[in-house]
């Protein structure tokens, strides 16, 4: 399966300036967001389902791909289009088994040897990063730079995307440097025009392509 | 798929006395417990995974049933008997269809229409309380008492875990009461001798029934 990777846009609803959840992802949408994560650590299942079923039709109207981060069991339960783990979620190849081959599973990597053991564990596309630093992610490590995403890209073929602090101003040297896409927290709903941030970047991504 | 819920140990390690996990559920079982719940709210699912799979491993060898609280997807992963949601979980239903009908459902209820509700969205037993008040779980509630579960026992026929302040001194009214089994947190993983507790406790529930 596979997914335009462009503008990724992850919701974390309280790093969205006070504004509900899924007010975030229609202004996300409206400004062009190719995909859509849903990361909430601090939620109940119950309100992860609720939420992602209200989230599988917006994104599903707006032909968008859409992600839950972490709960695989979620993902299945609202139709998402896949699940994205980081190194203290499931292991990979678990994932991989417990969400069959028709759903699309990312992995968040920084270094080489994490993105092989990803691919080679059943990833469809990783997240790679932090590219600079970012404030979004209180555990996302030292940047790896420019240099470290180049690192990847020359090691694997699966499509990157790249993550932190990552905005309108930088994303054509993160794409020149192999990222199919970019994702972002708070430079789209931490922004006072979610939609307008949204498009800001989308065309600074697609510029840099062509 | 039949369980018996005689002493149906939770093993949420903070409220183990700074025992190591596997140490408590080794000491359980060695006391007799038929069921482990595994309840870690805060650890991430890597964690959760590692746990899992050495206490399969430990409750296989024990003939003791595995259920995991909340996290269906490690539940799957570790290969657990089932997995066991509470009213802000996965909505039973939901849970159900995800599991298959080769894995256990348990849902915690306390009241009858609650009861009656996870039964008809598919549930294999139900965990039925606080019977009595309870510092294990911050959110049981007021409790239900022995009417409560004496109710819930005329309205449903599948097996009943009652929880909630049961002890071998009261373990065998919530018996005579209907439970076909009893759930205890502190009573076991709390005690100084965690083995003997739980022979104590399983003890009182088997004296009760015959």
């Amino acid at each position: 399966m596979m997914a335009p990777w462009d503008l990724y846009v992850i919701i974390t609803t309280n790093l969205g300036g006070g504004r509900p959840t899924l007010e975030l992802v229609r202004q996300a949408l409206a400004g062009g967001a190719t995909a859509i994560q849903l990361r909430e650590k601090d939620l109940p299942a119950r309100e992860l389902v609720e939420l992602g079923r209200e989230i599988r039709q917006l994104t599903r109207a707006a032909g968008a791909t859409f992600i839950v981060n972490d709960r695989l069991d979620v993902a299945l339960a609202v139709e998402a289009d896949g699940v994205h783990i980081g190194q203290e979620d499931l292991p990979a190849r678990v994932a991989r088994e417990l969400l069959g081959p028709g759903k699309i599973l990312g992995v968040s990597t920084g270094t080489v040897l994490e993105a092989r053991q990803a691919v080679a564990d059943g990833a469809d596309y990783l997240g790679v990063g932090s590219i600079y630093a970012t404030r979004s992610k209180e555990d996302a490590g030292e940047p790896i730079g420019l240099a470290g995403l180049k690192a990847i890209r020359a090691a694997v073929t699966v499509p990157l995307v790249a993550i932190g602090g990552i905005n309108s101003n930088n994303a054509a040297e993160v794409i020149a440097a192999g990222a199919d896409g970019v994702a972002v927290v708070s430079a789209v709903i931490g922004a006072p025009d979610v939609a307008a941030a949204a498009r800001e970047l989308l065309a600074a991504v697609r510029r840099a392509r062509h």
